[in-house]
């Protein structure tokens, strides 16, 4: 009918609505409309479940606790990998995050310790060497009980730029720094993959009788 | 080298982690692996940032009010649309959610009241006639101040059944219950529509001067 104006009232019809909207919108890739989806199902849940859950995110906050040797998340002061004896702790992996832990973990190939970044090298977000847990893991290296140093980071630039980076600080301890195969995936086509890794898995090729042993 | 075995220890390194991943991968179209990424996002905020979300969560289930006309959400016992008197209280609007009330106030086309259903009839989900706000639906138009329903919801099968449903309810008022306009979407081309969407649209042609005066 066209007679009527657009009208400027609230766009929301609550301002506690309002503000959890505003809230769920601030994690990432949670869009406005997908915060009100998430808010319009807690609103459907019982009271004491939306408890629950506002309280796990406050408690974890504040009492979450970060490995005193790795930097891992954990709830004592060292976390469960650094402090189980059967591990090795002559292997420490650089990794990112705890994702990561989690990822290899569920490989089950691994059984050294780890050394959580926390991060990644990125000048333009601000992310420099002072953020990341770089002194801690130079710190482990000089006590004389590591083996190896294995970087298990993103194969982007930041990726390579931290893993560059890491090996010149490591590089007076003199000790040796790998970092995990590059190459053509499990399963994966030739056709498909892209011409920088082919070119390296061609490099890096391994000797026949250790493939099989995978 | 295949020789280490699954390690079948916690998958999560914190149980205070585990338990806030859990509550996350609780909502709709999140998964595990998203709820791990928006629960370090939220490690990486200030604590008093992760309190005020966890607050407005548990305040907004606890402190929101329905709107008692038509269901709304509202910080009030009378929503503010309802409150409007410049608008027109002979027309109402049924919709399934806010969200919907939301998108059609968005159009400054429609200056009448809306009556929230709170879903729609899904005997799958065990939604009945008794879970949505159709009772006062009813009391509504019974009272004698409504001149027309006009029903908002999905064209779905579900949506189709509800409005079938609510027909029958409100035939004892003999009052014109109406459907908003099923058609090809504005900008949207013929070889692409559906045969459904573009059959009914030739069966409901409206006249040319109505389509001028939008």
């Amino acid at each position: 009918m066209g007679c009527y104006s657009k009208d400027p009232v609230q766009h929301y019809p609550s301002k506690l609505l309002e503000s959890a909207v505003n809230e769920f919108s601030r994690l990432p890739g949670v869009g406005r409309k997908t915060a009100l989806r998430l808010v319009l199902h807690l609103l459907r849940q019982a009271p004491a479940d939306v408890d629950r859950f506002g309280n796990s995110l406050m408690k974890l906050r504040s009492e979450v606790k970060y490995c005193t040797v790795c930097n891992n998340i954990t709830d004592a002061d060292v976390c469960a990998i650094c402090k189980d004896t059967r591990r090795d702790a002559g292997l420490v992996m650089v990794v990112e995050d705890i994702r990561d832990v989690m990822a290899v973990e569920n490989t089950g190939q691994y059984r050294g310790l780890y050394h959580i970044l926390g991060g990644i090298l990125n000048p333009m977000d601000g992310i420099g060497p002072e953020q990341l847990n770089i002194e801690s893991l130079l710190s482990r290296v000089s006590s004389g009980e590591v083996r190896e140093v294995i970087m298990a980071l993103s194969t982007t630039m930041e990726g390579d730029t931290t893993v560059f980076y890491l090996f010149r600080k490591l590089s007076p301890f003199q000790l040796p720094v790998t970092t995990i195969a590059r190459g053509i995936a499990i399963g994966g086509e030739l056709e498909y993959a892209d011409e920088v890794t082919l070119g390296r898995s061609i490099l890096n090729r391994t000797p026949y009788e250790n493939a099989l042993a995978r």
